[in-house]
């Protein structure tokens, strides 16, 4: 059964290519970009301009097809595709918490963007720390990539 | 332009209608599910078994058409709707952070679930601190939530 969606507006970021971008929000610190939300959700964005920090869920729209084992772009060994946030995915959705700065009309403007410019915009949910953050015990491979996530960017391997 | 995505399994829950459930998995700690994953995918939860939390994006499969001004279940005045994480939004997808207790072969078993019985699953991620958890400055209305969570359900507001 297909579940459609249809995009809800366009985010705008300085990445005009796949590679070297910033992995994750975590890497792309400071790195402005916008959503140009459509006019007639205008009103849905009514007490958005109170929170800091705002989910985007988007269209991995320029990713294709998928392997189900990866190598992640901060490791260097394969890992099943659900253990990774690799773009390349059975359904090819994204999901990045981004700081908002401001919301006049239908144009956010937001920070720490690490995706694609023209990216098609699903969603917009509020981060909200008693639903978002979770005590984690344990974190897999992805153990010590505080430092990778600043320092490393996007390569081809998932053109 | 139509965005489509399959389902690539079921989320499986003790809530089998939409009133009276937990609001968000801060409101359903402990609560046990379990996802069937499509078997064609179970390769790609190789590694995933090392994370203690993972997202789960879905298909609010029972929602219909949307008010771009709605009250949430844990308040009583309207916001935006992308100021909420109300079901019944321009399109119908949910997040979850949920705890992973096992996988076996193609079978998650999961903690702190929020969904509805029969929930289409489209991904999983890993939550991962370095990405997920940010240091938030304001959380607009939903400022004195963290005891509500826990204690309301659903109701029929968004039938």
């Amino acid at each position: 059964m297909d579940i459609t969606f249809r995009s809800i507006g366009i985010i705008h970021t300085p990445f005009k290519v796949k590679e070297g971008m910033p992995i994750q929000p975590g890497g792309a610190q400071g790195i402005k970009g916008s959503i140009i939300l459509k006019e007639k959700y205008t009103e849905g964005l009514a007490d958005l301009p109170g929170f800091s920090h705002i989910y985007l869920i988007y269209y991995l729209h320029k990713s294709s097809g998928y392997n189900l084992q990866v190598i992640p772009f901060l490791d260097n060994t394969f890992h099943g595709v659900f253990a990774t946030r690799a773009p390349r995915r059975p359904n090819a959705i994204g999901i990045s918490v981004v700081r908002l700065i401001s919301i006049r009309k239908n144009i956010l403007k937001i920070e720490n963007v690490d995706m694609l410019d023209g990216t098609p915009l699903l969603d917009i949910k509020p981060y909200i720390p008693e639903f978002d953050i979770l005590e984690v015990e344990n974190r897999g491979w992805a153990r010590d990539i505080s430092e990778k996530v600043k320092q490393y960017r996007t390569d081809a391997r998932f053109k």
